[in-house]
This record gives structure tokens, sequence and C-alpha cells, in this order.
């Protein structure tokens, strides 16, 4: 396979505008550009970030090669002078974000870039496609694994996912949202996401009969043997087959490591038919697997209906978010330096409300209820602004300030922490297990209100009132 | 960035069962898998074929480094003649396969493959994930342009596609569907799909004035200049400040090459009155490009409202294909041979009857009415069957044996086509252009009626009668 640099998957636009910036003596201007999201996949009431490895491996090895230098030059739009710096390019910046696997919300920043103007351009289509893609499949994994109520789910998409990274990283976040493991050998290879399967209905189809295929299998692969039983027909042969097979090979063996895998079919049904048989033939150590077009709602409704089944295989509707496909990332200008150095908020206003964004270089604090050690609400304040969380604090929302709650007994935590410093990584990646533990911490801090699949309650996301006065002072001049 | 070989994207069945086929000599036994989906997605009446060269790059290449081999070796449950085999891996079968930007339809085959069982099994998850990922883009950017009605529709979607290669070849499928350009430079340098883009709101909110970053846009970018015009009011003063450029700037050159884009707001109300201040201002050159959350749905209403758009740039709902995000192919055994080198027919049932697979080594043909053109029905025969298209020939619905139509004045074209043999590629790629033309012209044999966006007239699958009654025996025997 040939080495591809991925210096290039950017939009076009962010070079013929940094090229413009070059031109215009922007590029040494500090700009601050905030990656945030509007609204949560499947109207959830958090969203899980993930993707900032992947991001700063990205950002670590950014540079442009002589061949890709020529492409630009072959489009006769670019200057010389841009074309020396792209190949002189380095990152020079500062990012600060959220730890992978943090739960965030609508209208915060969960990165934050300050880095001269084509330096941020330059980095923003790579930035917001790994943070909205490997969210999305985080985000949707911890809501199928909450589904299943502490059933391991198995994310078994790859041949369904959007291109090979879909497969890839996807596995990756799946793992982070909570997922115990994938299909993906590869994501086992590069991140070391547990890689698992047995067999296909080709594997049984190859044999001259099922037993045959499934007393192979338990001889080659004697613990944690899981055979699928629907080939032909699952009560009538592919349960009592795989009986006889456990009996035959696994059984004398002392070996219970095994399942049967249900593939089609009413799960509920044969999941309950399936146990029966087993339970029958004294066989209460096997467990069932089922694995057929699978979400957190049929997973839900699997369960409310009784369905035994001991782990979840879910492909296409975990791997592409079915019901939910895109995660709106976005990256806004939110201030820049001027040639004195300070730091002017810039806005960006919308005939659609909802689409102003929250202006500034920003700190983003976190409010914890000291009793319960629930999450309260988020508190976006200015980068020079500290909460002391041993005085109360105040907070409203901005769209109704008349509603204001005061607190008392809380600790405030910041959220967003350095990952680059003048260029240079600050952060070390923790590992990726540790990662998904930590993802399993920060959903346990949220009132259940706000894990409700349907309607769920909205998490407050407010501004400090230093913040918000220079919002509403901007959008005053915008007006005039 | 560092090299990544695609060897190990396959599901870990496909290892564990290829383990198991070797130790079981059935390594060396040819078998014959086809890959084909069920339904259209978006509940379309065609889908469009895409990713071989994509899938040919990969068997072509396909190796196993000793990384990779020490990897299997450590999970203690693969054979070292397993991993020797692997060491020595190269494909050694044969595939046809439908060329890319043919009109393809359920239940038939769109890549067939002979080959040793290891082999086959080894490639199937990246064959199916590759052909999954860009038929349903290629097809999803076909429908768009068909809504567009000859405007141009470019891809914008790379920041929310679901990982690096979905906006990648997401882009290079969405050309190959009919797409015009693509915002993703690299598919640009890799596969030469044109990448267009001007400018981002951050563009104009580095300068101090709307109009100055529009002035300084005109200059640097004469040619093709687009002006993104909602950034504070999209008719109050982005609208105003662009014709006032282009007065400035361009009117004076000569220039004619020019643009506003739409990216907000009601795209058909302010595309109206944007052409009206545009032509007052005798500037009817001046186009319009609009770009917020379109797909064929929105572009057909806008289109029947009158919106004055000349072309469509389109983000996530076709990197995406938010609306129906997965195509469903599969990649199922239908034959094997025995001892003897015989064709052994095979079959999978279910309990679903749509989920039954049409067996055996099989021809698709493709039938055209000689007097229109148009395709009529695709007749899937037993590989060793002729359709001699100078004889009439009748045609029935498997499901209904005695819905029967005979066609004399027609024309049988064959559409698998030998893509490796023994191993070695026979087939070339054509350039992406021309696939982008083909796929344009097989779009044009079809029936307006097979085209509809809702509840379109389905195309006719058949089998031959042979293969019919093939199927039928197989079905009794698995009865029995």
């Amino acid at each position: 396979m040939k080495k591809q640099s991925m210096a290039l998957l950017a939009d076009f636009y962010e070079f013929t505008m940094a090229n413009g910036y070059l031109k215009n003596g922007f590029a040494k201007r500090n700009t601050y550009f905030d990656v945030f999201f509007r609204s949560i996949p499947d109207g959830g009431g958090f969203a899980i970030a993930a993707g900032l490895e992947q991001v700063i491996d990205y950002i670590e090895n950014l540079s442009f090669t002589d061949e890709e230098i020529e492409f630009f030059r072959s489009k006769g739009i670019f200057n010389e002078e841009f074309l020396t710096y792209l190949r002189n390019f380095k990152f020079t910046g500062d990012i600060y974000a959220v730890p992978e696997g943090t739960t965030v919300f609508p209208n915060e920043p969960i990165l934050t870039v300050k880095a001269p103007a084509i330096e941020a351009q330059l980095i923003e289509t790579f930035v917001l496609l790994t943070l909205n893609h490997q969210s999305l499949i985080a985000t949707k994994a911890n809501r199928i694994v909450r589904a299943s109520g502490g059933r391991a789910v198995m994310e078994f998409g790859s041949r369904r996912a959007q291109g090979a990274q879909g497969a890839i990283d996807g596995a990756r976040a799946a793992y982070i949202g909570g997922a115990a493991a994938t299909a993906c050998t590869l994501s086992d290879m590069l991140y070391s996401v547990p890689a698992v399967g047995t067999m296909a209905h080709s594997w049984v189809q190859m044999f001259d009969s099922e037993y045959e295929a499934f007393e192979c299998y338990c001889k080659l692969y004697p613990h944690g043997s899981t055979l699928l039983v629907d080939t032909y027909n699952t009560l009538k042969s592919g349960v009592p087959n795989a009986i006889k097979a456990f009996k035959n090979i696994l059984i004398p063996q002392g070996i219970t490591d095994f399942a049967i895998r249900l593939d089609s079919g009413d799960i509920s049904y044969l999941s309950k038919r399936a146990r029966k048989m087993l339970d029958d033939a004294g066989l209460q150590c096997c467990k069932i697997v089922a694995s057929n077009s699978l979400d957190e709602y049929l997973i839900r409704d699997l369960m409310m209906q009784g369905a035994q089944i001991d782990s979840f295989g879910v492909g296409e509707r975990l791997i592409t978010s079915k019901s939910s496909p895109v995660f709106g990332g976005v990256y806004k200008l939110v201030a820049i330096e001027n040639e004195a150095g300070e730091i002017i908020p810039k806005i960006k206003v919308s005939e659609n409300v909802g689409k102003i964004t929250n202006p500034h270089f920003k700190k983003l604090y976190r409010l914890y209820d000291k009793e319960s050690g629930k999450a309260i609400a988020d508190q976006l304040c200015v980068y020079d602004e500290v909460i002391d969380d041993s005085k109360p604090i105040t907070i409203f929302d901005q769209n109704a300030t008349w509603k204001t709650k005061t607190l008392t007994d809380y600790t405030a935590r910041e959220l967003l922490i350095p990952v680059f410093k003048g260029g240079k990584r600050v952060y070390t990646t923790p590992k990726l297990s540790e990662v998904r533990q930590y993802c399993h911490n920060q959903v346990e801090l949220l009132w259940d209100e706000v894990k409700r699949f349907e309607n769920p309650h909205s998490y407050y996301v407010d501004l400090s009132k230093k913040l918000w006065q220079i919002k509403r002072s901007l959008l005053e001049q915008v007006k005039t």
C-alpha cells in the first residue's frame, strides 16, 4: 500500500484562503477557532467527544511534500511565496481540547485552536472530520451499550462502514463509547481494541453437514466457540446440532465457555426457545449472542420482552450511526489578535438564532453538585476569568436571563486542557482502555434525566455574565 | 504519516475460518462467492456500482508483513502452518465484476469471486466495505444530480464524512454518480476529481469590513470568484457588498465569471431577491450558488418554487447519504468445487424469503429493447448458458412464475466482465472521467419509471429456467 499523506485532506478553500491571508499580511496574526456542535445525534441528551488522538497525530506530522506543492503550482492560482510557506510548514499554535471520552453538550468548545490564521485554517477540515466521525460513533455506541444493560456489545460493522477509516477508527470510537470488542482485526493491531469473531454462514456451507461444521469448529477453537445456528433452520437443525457438538467435543474436556449466535428470524422468540433447549440439555453455561440489525431501540425492546441474550453483535446501525449519521461539529472563528496583540472577540450572526456563535477565547468549566457528585451545568467564561468554587455562583440561561440558579455547594472543573503549546505537544494520550473507563465514569456523573433516549432533559450550558455582556455588545454592533 | 497496510482490515472471523479451512484441507478447494445487495438506498429504483478500482488495488497488493503475522501468532489460536501460508499469500483466483458506474439492481451479482476458500474469505470484508461505501455515495450523488436538473452539483462534505476515506473515496464516488466537483483537495490529487472552493465565513470575519474581504478576494482570484454573502446580513449587506466588489474590481477588467454563495436562511426566497438585485445592477452574468443542508428532496422543492440557483454545494447529506446511510451489500457462498472439480451450487436459506440467495456460478445479462434502446430486464443464468438474442426469449418472475413476458426484438449484453484471472489482473481501469460518462449513459438507458424518487417501478431481475430449477431443487433438499 502506498503511503498516503493527509495534508491535502482539506477543503480547497482552506488553501485559497491561506494563500490570501499570506498575501494580506495575516500570516502571523493569531486567530482563535472553536470546534463545537449544535445538536446531539438521535436527539440524545449528551455526546461523547472522541478522535483527539488522531487529531494530534495529524497535526504533529503535518507537512507538505514536493509532489503536493507541485500539485498546487499546477493550479496556477497560488503565489510562489505561499508554496514556499507550505514547503516549510509546521504547526506553531496552541490547542486546547476536552479529553477523549468526555461527555459534551451543544454550543460549548470541545477543541480550541489559537494559531496564526493560515495554520488554523489549514487544519480545519481534518480536525472537524476526525472529531465529527469518532464523536458520532462513540456517542452511538454509548447509547447502544446503555440499552444493553450491562451485556457486552460487540462492534461488527466493518463491511458496512463508510470507507476504511470508518471501520478502523469507528471501531476505536465504539470501544471508547463502551463497546467490549470489535470484529475489525486492524483496530486490534493498531489500537488494541479486542478483536473477536468466529464463523460466517460460509463456514457451515463449506462442510457436507451442519453438524460436521460445528464439530470441526469446536475441535479447532475449543475455548469461546460460538456456533452460528441459522444457516438452515435455527430451532430444528442449528440449535440441536450445536448442542450435540458441545456435548460431544467440549463438555467431555470440561470446557464451558461456548455460545450460539442467532443472526436472523425473530430474536426474542428464538432466544427464548433456544435458551430452553440449551437448558433442557444441561447446557446452562452456553451463552446466546444475537446479531441481526440491532441498535439501541431494538435492544431495549428485546430486553423488555425478556429475550434471553447474553451479548450483542451490532453492525451497520452502530458503525454508520444509521439513525443519525452526522455529527455536526463546526469550526468557527471566535477571536483574532490585533497588531497590538489584544484579543478581539468575533461573532458569526445568523438569521437562525441557534446558529449565532459564542464569541471570544474561552474557558469551559463543569460545575458538580458536591453532595451527589453529579454534573449540574457547564459554564463558558472569558479566558481570563476564574471560577472560585468556594464562593456561591449564580448561573443563568442566556436565552431567558431571568431564569437563574445559585449554586453554593459545588465543585468547578476546567474541561479544556492544553494539548499543544507553541506547536509542541504537551499532552500525553492515555491508553485506549483508560479512555474507555474515563468515558464510563463521565457518563456516571450525569443525571438519569439527561441520559434518557427520548426527549431527555437539556443540560445547562451557560455563559458567564462577562461573556454574555461581550456577546450582547457584539450583537448590538452588528445590528447597527 | 505511517504507511498502513489494509491486509488486516478484515473481520477477525475471516482469519479463524481461513485457519480452519487450511487445517481441514479446503485450502485449494475453489469456492464461488457473489457480492449482491437486497434493497436500494432511499427506496430508489436502481443503484450505481462503484469502488471496483480500489478493490483491484487492494487485491493486487494484498500480502502480510512480519509484524502482522506476529500479531496473529500472539493470539495463540492460529497454526504455524497458517501463519506460513499468510507469509506467502497471494491472491490466485478469478474475479468478475460489473464496471464502475453500471446501474445495478437487487439480488444480482455485482462482483463474483472464484478462488480457493481461504483467499475468497480473506478478501470479504474489504471488498464489501469498499463496494458498499462507494456504491452508496455514487447512488446518492446520482439522485441529487438528477434532482438538480442539469445544474452543477459540488460535493462539499469532507468535514462531516465518516473518516478520511469517507471523504476521499466519497468524493470519488460522488463524481462517478455525476457530481461536477468536490471540495476535497486530496481527491483531486489522487483521483483527478476537480477540487473547487473559495471562502469560509472566517475569511469575511478576518477583515475589518465585509466589503474589504470581498474586494481583496476579487483581486486575488479574479476568475471564478464566489463571494459568501451571509456572514452578516445576506440582503442588506452581503449582496450589496458583493455587487460593489464585482463592479469595482472585476467588471472593469471585463471579467464575468463570478458568483455569490448563499449558505443560510431561506434559499428560495433569498435566491430570488438576490437574483433581482444582481440583475438590477446589470450583473446578469453573476451566478448564484446555494449550499445549506441540501439533498435531492430539498433541491427538487427549491426548483419547483422557482429558486434562482445555478449550482449546488451539497455537504453532509451527500457524503454520508444521510437519509439512507447504508448500502447493504453481502458476500455469499454460491458454489463450491468438489474434489472432481465439479461446481456444486450452494444456497443460503432463511426464514425471510427475501434473504434466500440465488445459488451457483452465474452469468448476468441485461436485455435491451432494440427500438427504444432502453433496458427491459436482467437475466441471471448458469455460467454455461448463453443467451442468443437472435431468438425470442421468455422471461418470468421467480416469485410468480405465471407472470411471463416474451421478448423478440432485443439485445442481450453480459454485465460481469473478467477482472482477475488466476490472480492476474486482466482489466484496465478506465479514467475516472470516462467512468462518470459511462454512468451517465447507463442511467439514460433506464426508463423514467425506474428513475422516480418515490415508489419507482421495480426493474425485473429474473432467473433463467435452468437456474430457477436448480434453485427450486436446492430449496426442496433443504426442506427434507
